[in-house]
Formats: structure tokens, C-alpha cells, sequence
């Protein structure tokens, strides 16, 4: 009787899947790690005294699961781990002081956190209205609409304002693309603009990788448009793990991608050049679109203005995404979309959605970045940010209790925090509120349970009160 | 051997097939009109020499078609005909000159001739600006602006200004509503209020049971949301018919029902206040959420503002929509929606998408509405669209070929001409743009091939060159 016939009859259920968990188990312990060989199949035979049938099936089983991959004429190594196929967030409650609230509602109540006057909005990934020009752009509009009083009342149909589809177009020649007006499409914010990426490129029960942890805007709108998040595990200095991803794609098939590789949210980070490329060629290779992310872009620390991926696309896939929310006016939801092939498509859920934008915001942002100084506006708010992100990492990393550790952004306003194991981040919004401050807790960011320990802090207000609101807040966290 | 066992061997199909079908060439060919009592199957059976069973399968047939109902202890009665489950519009591209466009971008290219100054926009429902407050509105706010410069420059979060919305309830009363500001969201324009109440009521796959004709751009929405339209047969006069209503909701089970029941795009009628309180105890009694577009619910000729379906609406079932693009500000994208149970649904929805409305334009409406002398300008613009309204009628009546029949609108700016069989009107569409001249043509206003000869025309601009215009139009109609 072979061992193939034996294993039918044992309880704990076939013994190549018992041999499979066994091994799963050293991998997971660090036994065996990431880019190492495991035994070859025949010493494995001996060595447990299981049949080599048997060791071939729990190598199967483990290469279906993820865990490690055959390299041919050379055996099977450990892999790198990402997580699972899963759905968009969680919908399920969860009780916490002072009430019930959904992640949805979470999300909506941190926004309205950033409007508390009596809260430090270290939550929200909002810009501070003191460094924007607010005066000149609203003097700007008004001029327009005395000028343009007709033009200004009716639609400025999409794709949207010409002279704005030029200013944008310019400027892309500054992170490397050279588009046309032609090629653009204005939207409500870079959130409207994602969320036709979207549409676009998927149809419901598609599945779309996504950096993890990332965005939360780009979890709820996977979960509303009836998608599956595939998260990607994502390094805080060189972004989204290419190797992760080229297994998620040979594995999962995604759809889309998403990436925010440029001055991450949450994380910070600067994708290397070389990287943006290779992430490019490799989705290029599989007719993925990627939907890019830029609406930091122009908010880096270096005076160099950093290249987005669609300035490496030959395939007219990437679909780019930004907005002048963080730079300018969130309150004037002007965004725009590149979005290559899918022009056409992106133009008609537009107009079907919301008809266009509003015509006067959009006349407005064109002409300040045609002769309102934009750049010297945008150097000064570079420094500022560089200035507060210092701050800020300085101050959580001596109040914070020990064991916490912090990213290293190279652009933007976001930090993100990640706290000693015990720390409940969802424990602290709630204490952090309290207190007169509001968080970001680190859930928000995945659609698995994860990152229960981390924060995400806006350094984009930080004033004269900021240290003692994070000595507070590490307080709480050391509690 | 019955009837039964022998039709199995017919090469035609069934002889219960056959039986139904040929009754049902009769009701086509007006031999048993709507309403009328077909033979006993006794009789049917007899004169056509099959089984009675033969005859009550072919009545179940012909029930299941839609064509036939049974009433109980009297018989089978011929039922009034609406179009059959149909998926969104199709998008054959048809062959035209100067080039092929789809039904999409015949609709943009409608919206488009609005803005070409070399055409006279009888196309698309857009209202004249020279109607509108514009010098008015800007200044209200450019006002603003300069006194909450950092108010402006922020996110006016959904559901939207708390003193818009308060503007908008207090006008609710003058609808037959009481809604609270609460019960309100600010969305962009009446198109993204549409948009976002299907996508809370349906999910892909639903069907939507909507008038026929119906504005397209619900048509367009139906597709894109992957859903199935079921076009109910809608009067001139009276709006939808409830009879067909009735009978589609228990034979194909829809699972909303869009209806403009005021000033109707494109029929113009004022559906009586009977209709729309059976529509929605109807609706009610299904469980079928309403949306109910009142988009030109302000824009009756009468005085009297006519009451909305939502003021029937007992079981928080109705979504009413609407906006202020026909009345103040296109370009300003302002609408709303009284979402009714289901609020939060909407909220997240708006959220997802796009976060928010601009803060600008609401904060002027806002104004406008509550100090700016909004139903001093509305009394004025019902007067001129009325008298506008009367002129292009009279011009029509004169011009077109014998055996056009036009509506007689009740409110709005839109008419609606039926021309004799032999006019199609999307050759109409082109040579009347040749002659300067842009108007709807009747195919945009259903899924289904139908309303080939109709035109819907736009009386919000009529002027001394409409005479002209309508001449030539007529002409070339009868060519």
C-alpha cells in the first residue's frame, strides 16, 4: 500500500497537506526566509520519511498558496509574502467610545475633525489654508467672472476648459511627460479623477492591486464599485514591492494597478526612477493599466521635480491622476486625469456622473497657473512642508514611547507612525480626540485587519502648539 | 393521442405556440383592441379546432408576454403595450455625414452646437443665460469670497453648506415637502443627483422602469451603471401610465422607477396631483424606491408651484432630485437630493466619488436663494418662457409638414414634435446644422428604435431669428 492510499484514512486530513502547514510554519518562524531554497524534495523524503509523491504534493500546495515558487533546474524558494485576495473594507462595526461608528463613518468624521476648531488636525490629508494663496485666486475668479459674465454662467463642458487643459499640459513636461490638452480630462479633485481611473479600467468583480497599506479613499471606492483589493506589500523607502507584484500578477490576474509612487499616502516615499520604469514595463507586458497616483507630485523636498511613471509609458496605459487640492484650492475641486487609451471612456462616465465642473473654478486655477506665480508659490510651500515634516518627526520621535519608529518622506505632509505592537491606534483616536486632537488610524489603510499599531499624522499645520499636542499624544500611546 | 402528444411532431413548434402567436398578429393588428375581452377558451377552442388545453397554454403564453391579463371570474383582456425589458441604448454606430458618431457622442455633440455661435441651440435643454441673474450671482460671490477667504479656500464637506441646504428646505414648503436641512445632500448639478440615487436604489443587472420618450441622459446612466431599462408607455397629457406601470411591476419586477413628473423632459406635461399620489402608493405598496427629477418643478407657466411626488410620500421611498442649472446657474453645478432612507447611502456614495461639491458656488446660491430676490426672477423667467414657449409652437404649427402634432408643455422650456412616419429625424439633425440650426432628435429619447421622426426643441431661446429657423426647419422636414 502506497502512502498516497494511507493518507486517505488519517484524521488530521491527507498527509501531504500536513507536511505542507508543517513547512508553512518554519517559513513563517523565519526557518526558512524570503529568497531561500527549501530542501530538495528528495531530502526532504528522507529526512521526514514521507514519500516523495507526498513532498511533491505539499510543494504544489505551498506554490499554490504563495508561500514559495520553483525556479526551474534549481528547486523551490521562499517567497515573498503579500497579502491574500480580499474584498474591500470590512463593513463591520465595532464599538468604541463615544459611539458605533462604520470605517466609512470614520473616515467622513475625521474630515469633519479637520473643521473643529477646537481639534489640532493632525488627521486629514488636507493642506493648511494659511499657506495657500487663497487672496489672489479668489480676486483672480471674481476679475473672471466680471469679464467672462456669460461664459462663467454656462457649462465648460467636458473635457473641460481648454486654457486649463493647456496650463496642466505645459507643466507636464516637468515631471517628464509632454502631453496635449488634448489628453486631459478635468475633474472633481484627484478623487473624482481615481474614481473614473477606476471605472474605466474595471468592470465589478475585477479584482485591482493596490499598495499596502495605502489610501483609504482608494479602499472605499474598490468596495463601492464591487472590486477586490489585492494589497501589495510596499516598502516605505522604495515603494510598492515589484517582485511581490509580478507574482500577484502571474497568480491573481489583477485587472488594475494603483499606485501612488510619488511622496506615498501614507507612507512618504519617493519611488526610485528605476523602479517607476520597471513598474511600467512589467504591467505594459501584461496589459495592465496602471492608474498613477500624482497628487503630491509637486510637493517634494528636492528643488528637482521628480518624474512620474507615465513619463515611462509607451503603451498610452498609465492613467494619470492629480489634482491642485494639496497645492492650491481644495475647496475649487479642480483635478484632472491623463488617462492614455481610455480618453474616450473616461470623457463619457464624466458627462454621464456630473454633466462637467464648475465653470468658474476652473477658469480660475488656469489663469493663476498662467501668470499668478504658481512656482514661486509652490517653492515657498515646499520649504514650509520640509520645515514642518522636521518638526514633526522630531517631536514624535522624543515623545513617543520607545520602539516607535517613523517614516522618512521625501515630499508631502504625511508621517506615518508605526507604534510598539500593544498600542491600539483606533483606542488612541478616540483618547486623541479627547485630548483636542485628531489622528488617522493605521486600520483605515487596509482592507485586512492590519497596522492596528500605526498612525497616520498630517505634518501640513504644525505651529507653536504642535509639540505639546504629540506629547500628549505619545502619552496616551505609552498609556 | 391528444393535441398534446401530436404537437411534439409539428416542425413550426409547439401547437400552443402557434395558437398564441397568431392571436397575438390579431391584437397587433387592432382586430382585439387594449382593454377588450378576448374569446372564452371554450369559443377559441371551437372555432380553431384545438383542445382546450391547447388554448389556456397559449393564453399563459401571451399573459407572460405581456400582451394579455387575466381578470379573475371574467376572462382574458388585451393590455396596454410597453416596450419590452431592453438593456441601455445601443451603441451601433449608424452612418451619417460629415462622420460616424455613436449615440454617446451625438449626445455631446448636441451639448456642443449649444456653445457654437454659429448655431441656433434648439438642441440642448439649456436655459438662455441672458434669462439668468449672472451680474447678480457673480457678485454675491465674489462677496463671499473677500469676507470668508479661508472658508473658501476649504472643502465644504458632503452633504454640503448647512445654509444651502436650509435655503433649499425652507423653499420645500412651496412643493408639498417639510424637509429638514438634514434630509438634504448638495450634489453637482441635477445629472450627479440622478446619477447617485440610482446607484443607491440598484446594484448591476437591476432594471429601471423609466418613461418613453425619457431624457437620455438617463438612458446613458442606465447603461453605464450596467443596468436594464423597461420603458413604460407615458402620455402627453398625463405622464406615465400606471396601468402599464402596474403591469410591468408584476411581471418583470423592476426594482426603481425614474420618473420627471413635472414639466417633463421631453414631454412637458404636469402628471395630476391624483397620478402622482397613486404612483407613489403604488410604488409604496411594491416597495420600489421613486426617483422623481424635478428639475423644472420651479418653471411652471401656471402661478401655482405644482406639488412633487415626495409630498406623498409616507414611507421615506422617494428620491427627489433636482438642481439650479435651468433656473440661475448652469456652470455653477448646484443640485440636490432629498435621498429619503436612503441618505447615508448617498453620502458615501458622493464622498467616494468625489468628495465634494465646490464651495464657491454654494455658498452664492445660498445667498442668492435667501437674499438675492430668487422668486422675483423666477416670476419674470416662467412669464418669458411661457410667452417663448407659445411663439415656437405657433411657428411650428405654421411651418412643418402637414400631420406634425406638437406638445402643449404646462412648464420648462421643451417641446416636443411628432412629424409624420417618412421624416427621420437624425437626417433632420444634419442638414438642420448645415443651416445653422441645432436640435434633439427623437432617437436619443428611448433605448428601443422608436420616436425616429421626432425632434425636441429648446424654447429658451427663442428670438426674432427663431421664425426663420423653424421655416427652414420645416422645410427640410418635408423635403
Amino acid at each position: 500500500m502506497s502512502s498516497e492510499t494511507l493518507e486517505r484514512t488519517e484524521a488530521a486530513g491527507p498527509l501531504y497537506s500536513q507536511v505542507a502547514d508543517r513547512l508553512e510554519g518554519l517559513v513563517e518562524r523565519g526557518t526558512f526566509r524570503v529568497g531561500e531554497r527549501l530542501p530538495s524534495v528528495r531530502n526532504l523524503s528522507r529526512e521526514w520519511e514521507v514519500s516523495i509523491t507526498t513532498v511533491m504534493q505539499a510543494y504544489r500546495v505551498l506554490e499554490n498558496r504563495g508561500v514559495i515558487a520553483a525556479r526551474p533546474q534549481s528547486g523551490f524558494y521562499v517567497q515573498p509574502r503579500f497579502n491574500a485576495l480580499t474584498p474591500g473594507p470590512a463593513k463591520a462595526a465595532f464599538t468604541a467610545p463615544p459611539c458605533e461608528v462604520s470605517l466609512d463613518s470614520l473616515v467622513l468624521r475625521i474630515l469633519q475633525d479637520s473643521q473643529n476648531p477646537r481639534l489640532m488636525p493632525l488627521g486629514a490629508a488636507i493642506p493648511d489654508p494659511a499657506l495657500l494663496p487663497a487672496r489672489k485666486l479668489h480676486r483672480t475668479l471674481s476679475a473672471i467672472a466680471r469679464r467672462q459674465c456669460h461664459r462663467a454662467m454656462g457649462y465648460e463642458l467636458t473635457p473641460g476648459s481648454k486654457e486649463l487643459r493647456a496650463a496642466i499640459a505645459r507643466r507636464s513636461v516637468g515631471h517628464g511627460c509632454a502631453l496635449s490638452p488634448d489628453d486631459l480630462v478635468i475633474t472633481l479633485g484627484g478623487q473624482e479623477a481615481l474614481s473614473l481611473a477606476l471605472r474605466a479600467v474595471c468592470k465589478p468583480g475585477d479584482t485591482v492591486a493596490v499598495e499596502s497599506p495605502t489610501y483609504y479613499g482608494i479602499l472605499q471606492m474598490i468596495e463601492s464599485q464591487n472590486l477586490r483589493a489585492l494589497e501589495i506589500p510596499t516598502c516605505p523607502r522604495d515603494g510598492i514591492s515589484l517582485q511581490a507584484l509580478r507574482y500577484a500578477i502571474e497568480h491573481h490576474s489583477p485587472q488594475a494597478v494603483i499606485s501612488i509612487p510619488t511622496y506615498n499616502n501614507p507612507l512618504g516615499f519617493l519611488m526610485p526612477e528605476a523602479n517607476k520604469k520597471e513598474l511600467v514595463e512589467l504591467l505594459a507586458a501584461h496589459d495592465i493599466p496602471l492608474i498613477e497616483d500624482d497628487i503630491y507630485g509637486e510637493l517634494g523636498f528636492d528643488e528637482d521635480r521628480a518624474r512620474t511613471c507615465k513619463a515611462f509609458d509607451r503603451t498610452d496605459s498609465v492613467l494619470l491622476v492629480s489634482s491642485f487640492s494639496k497645492t492650491l484650492a481644495p475647496g475649487y475641486r479642480v483635478g484632472w486625469i491623463a488617462p492614455g487609451k481610455y480618453l474616450q471612456k473616461v470623457i463619457r462616465l464624466k458627462v454621464t456622473s456630473n454633466m462637467a465642473n464648475p465653470t468658474l473654478p476652473q477658469l480660475a486655477v488656469a489663469e493663476f497657473l498662467a501668470e499668478g506665480g504658481y512656482d514661486h508659490h509652490l517653492r515657498r510651500l515646499r520649504r514650509t512642508l520640509a520645515e514642518r515634516m522636521e518638526i514633526l518627526r522630531d517631536a514624535v520621535s522624543r515623545h513617543f514611547p520607545p520602539g516607535t519608529r517613523v517614516t522618512r518622506p521625501n515630499g508631502g505632509f504625511i508621517l506615518w507612525v508605526e507604534m510598539p505592537e500593544r498600542v491600539d491606534s483606533l483606542a488612541l483616536y478616540w483618547k486623541a480626540v479627547e485630548a483636542g486632537i485628531s489622528i488617522s488610524p493605521g486600520m483605515l489603510f487596509s482592507a485586512r485587519p492590519q497596522f492596528h499599531s500605526c498612525i497616520r499624522l498630517n505634518a501640513a499645520f504644525v505651529n507653536e502648539k504642535t509639540e505639546k499636542a504629540v506629547r500628549v499624544l505619545g502619552a496616551l500611546a505609552g498609556e
